[in-house]
């Protein structure tokens, strides 16, 4: 339980975490706790996610890329909540065979990250992690009082919107996991990458949060899928959802996959980590909403709608909240409903 | 990367951590984020530490110990800083073998810890661990506006205090890893099991805390020993001190040990997971602490003095605001000053 010849914790905060902790009240690292002001009229938004080497990301990625999904993925939390992120504190369970260089690129992806999402680092906490690299960001936003954009708030007759385009990440892991099944695809390398790459590197849709602020009645990010986390948000919301499956809004290289291999399309609604944002939106506000949407330079896309959830009761035990997925045919899809589990 | 047969993290959250979510802006859990209201005239106080099998306790431990001590931690830093804590974010990463049972009890823990400190709990992500349990935790409270008792500012002529008595989670380390050399000290079970209590479960002195937001210039829980988070008061304060070994605080089962083994000093200063309250105090409020602290009910013990920096050039490519240790006789024993690290 002692540490070898490398550099102390309080060198590492120095070199490689000091120039991240911006806000006056990071004092630099030198203190235990941040000190920060909470706006009059906002409440905190909190929230935490951690990413694993071997679950959320490879071990032999870039930890600069790593150091920026486990940002991002906390931050698109944060936007599905209308809120406007300030800052984040972070936990860093370092493998015993770290390299110096790896730490460095760790900084520079948050630091890019940070620059860009107008976050500072608060303070963290660095340890040895028993194999695999670990990250787990505590994220902190404001949201004006009462505000927060729940999630378990939709109602029958809200139109469910999604935000930019889904399964790109889960057919890239698909693409990456097994590219004999991808060489199938038909992809150009440049869709290869971009699948790829959303995978590696999620978009927080912060530029969507005063739309889903001002419009929405419910939302959530899809980290674990639509069909898992839908049915989340109807279980919550005591109501059930209808989504068409062709309606459902596809890149480029999605729409070739699925068109070669069309089983892709449960990657596509259970694969997860798409982090883009889920909302229900009530009938009266879409118009205003999509509206904003485009004001905000955000794709968004009508899936379906909420609907009362007496209107569901399913067959083999389903529940009565269980959304369900229909698809060109008119035929019902409740398998489609199953998310991929991190867990 | 796809699950097991196991309850799936949503049920896993609604067993056992939606009791633990108290507040109204926890939702229950139901939702990503948790919605806090920040009291007018205050800031928040941000910080996160995290626990690991194998560095901060041991595989085998009793998980409601494990629990209680990833909270205690954190409160003992938000108690240094004069904060009243209000509730934390929970990052859970478990290892493949883990049981219900000892989930069970880590919830048992967290909540029995909870209710004694009136915190709840925000929200939190469970991930699986590559080998051995680890617990990261993100902490909020609030001080008024402003007012976070620094660590960093400390001046020469303060007075320097330490809560409770300092080595004792240390030497049960020692006496858990090696109980060879234990068994010399001549200890009775009850001052063994005191040792041994005091390495799990730390004492967050909160009820100190109002005592150090109104008297204290500089504060900081001692958690690598009092050598290093002295020497990191004093050098983000840009002084030294001088601490007489002699005052150190010592429990009965300490004083026994020291008695018999001497050069156990080291790992009183140097061993961590004391877990105490260091405190800066000016000479002028030092009566005043003194008393707060009586009325609170928390020991507290003078140990020496905060002293200009240029006063102790020291030998040996030393900084000169490394503190000092000086012995019964008038020895300086720098040594002393390299606390342990757990990284």
């Amino acid at each position: 339980m002692s540490g070898s010849i490398r550099p102390s914790e309080d060198d590492l905060i120095a070199r490689f975490f000091r120039p991240l902790a911006t806000a006056a009240g990071a004092l630099g690292l030198v203190d235990d706790c941040a000190e920060l002001a909470a706006p009059p009229g906002h409440d905190l938004v909190l929230k935490t996610d951690a990413v694993a080497a071997g679950v959320h990301f490879f071990a032999e990625d870039d930890w600069a890329m790593v150091a920026r999904k486990a940002l991002r993925v906390n931050l698109s939390d944060l936007a599905a909540k209308g809120a406007t992120p300030v800052g984040y504190l972070l936990t860093l369970a370092l493998p015993a065979d770290w390299r110096e260089a790896d730490l460095a690129r760790f900084a520079a992806g948050l630091g890019e990250d940070q620059a860009a999402h107008a976050v500072t680092l608060f303070g963290g906490d660095t340890i040895r992690s028993p194999d695999g690299l670990i990250v787990s960001i505590a994220i902190v936003g404001f949201v004006p009082t009462g505000r927060m954009v729940r999630r378990a708030a939709a109602r029958a007759g809200d139109r469910l919107y999604v935000s930019g385009t889904l399964g790109d990440a889960a057919l890239g892991l698909v693409a990456r996991t097994d590219p004999a099944r991808a060489a199938g695809w038909g992809l150009d390398a440049s869709e290869r990458a971009h699948l790829t790459r959303r995978y590696l590197l999620p978009e927080p849709r912060l530029a969507l949060a005063p739309a889903v602020l001002a419009h929405a009645r419910a939302a959530m990010d899809i980290s674990d899928g639509l069909g898992l986390d839908l049915a989340r948000m109807c279980r919550g919301s005591g109501v059930t959802a209808e989504v068409g499956l062709a309606d459902l809004p596809l890149s480029d290289a999605a729409a070739r996959a699925l068109a070669a291999d069309p089983g892709l399309i449960e990657t596509v609604t259970g694969g997860g980590d798409d982090y883009e944002i889920l909302a229900a939106v009530a009938p009266e506000s879409a118009g205003a909403f999509e509206a904003a949407a485009t004001h905000a330079g955000v794709r968004v896309t009508a899936i379906g709608v909420v609907t009362a959830a007496e209107a569901a009761v399913g067959e083999g035990g389903e529940s009565s909240t269980t959304p369900r997925f229909v698809d060109r045919d008119g035929r019902s899809r409740p398998s489609a409903a199953v998310g991929f589990r991190h867990f």
